[in-house]
């Protein structure tokens, strides 16, 4: 086994639940957007802000876009690391990028995107807030 | 091949999804909780009064308790029949069960029941509503 | 209200459950990627062959991309009709696109695609089988 | 506020996501079903065989029985610590107990438990593993 590659700093790590998994004995892809979800919300604490705090306050971020791509299979247990990264910023919306990795291995599993639009809470658009606008 | 027990009139049919099975091939215990709550929407559409009626007038279905006997797996894309029946009801609470049968064979596969509590917007306990307190 | 627009044939309907909601109050963009897969799912059946079949046949599709563009909210008890097609086929991979129709209105809510490989139980890839290479 | 209780030990600790949330801005019923499962998969880690391990090894944990109850709910982003603990051991199946905190306050949410038969990849009862028999 060749040693593992280093992971990329600030990623947040996670264990695929069994429920996560289906019956070709992997995790399932939908549950990638779940995790890209929880690493979203983790990389905004990171900076500062919750986005529960940032909800509250009446800012809402609304996935307007997603995809991803599966590269390997991820299993029942293991350890996943996944990096969050800001690609592009508009007025009212962000883009945001995933990778997520195998923390064992460091070999990358998926990549994925969201785009959300900031909105407020009777669904018009706003601007970004400064910790996102920066 | 033994023919198929009758079914039970007034159940509700959904099909195993394939994101709802785990690796051992079979539907995941957690599945069963979200089809009970699923075949209560379409047993309290059938007395005439949809849920999401019920919620936008004000009177919410918290469930208090929740429980579920595994007797027969079930797997992907199986057609399955759920009974829905009531057990107990009180001044601001109900409680219903479910039978989850094979559609195909009759044969029982799993029971449940769940205790919902009527409360308003601000989580207040209220007496049930004409339609569940009959 | 103007009148319902009519929907294209062939569509899988579905009702939002309400576990599939969020605290947005609409159907969670997660959710979709798991319709996606049930409207498949039907759409195989419809044209002869159940996906559950050609699984036992040693014929496994896999998600190597997935993604979705949201246009509307959809809520709680809403009825979805999910229109599948073909987008592209190649020797080993389909993709397939999805149209996410609110069935009350005829308004298009959300569409995507997910492109599949065909791999045998040992994840090696396998030429489509007949009914999906045409 | 009253100054949090202490927490008991061996808990293991998640965060509620988004998507566990439902339109009553709350965590899903459902959603603690996974974290129980999450919470045994943990305690097991703790015990020095993972059920991973267990399963590669023909020992699979199959849920017979699930209950739980709701005492407080738990929302978006809440810190929650989960002790697991034995209520039963059987011959062939074990009863483990659930009890998941508000790891802010110390307030206890929910309780639960779940029946596990042990059975082979035939899905034959067998005898517990040493580990769990003790």
């Amino acid at each position: 086994m060749t040693p593992p590659l280093p992971l990329p700093e600030g990623t947040h790590r996670l264990r695929v639940r069994y429920c996560e998994t289906d019956q070709m004995g992997v995790a399932h892809h939908g549950s990638y957007i779940d995790w890209f979800e929880e690493a979203r919300t983790e990389w905004l604490r990171a900076r500062g802000k919750t986005y529960r705090r940032m909800e509250e306050e009446g800012c809402l971020l609304q996935v307007v876009e997603v995809q991803a791509q599966y590269l390997r299979s991820t299993r029942y247990d293991d350890l996943l690391a996944i990096r969050t990264s800001v690609v592009e910023r508009r007025n009212a919306s962000i883009t945001l990028a995933y990778e997520v990795f195998l923390a064992e291995t460091g070999e990358l599993a998926a990549t994925g995107t969201t785009r959300l639009a900031c909105v407020d809470r009777g669904g018009r658009l706003r601007r970004l807030p400064p910790e996102l606008a920066e």
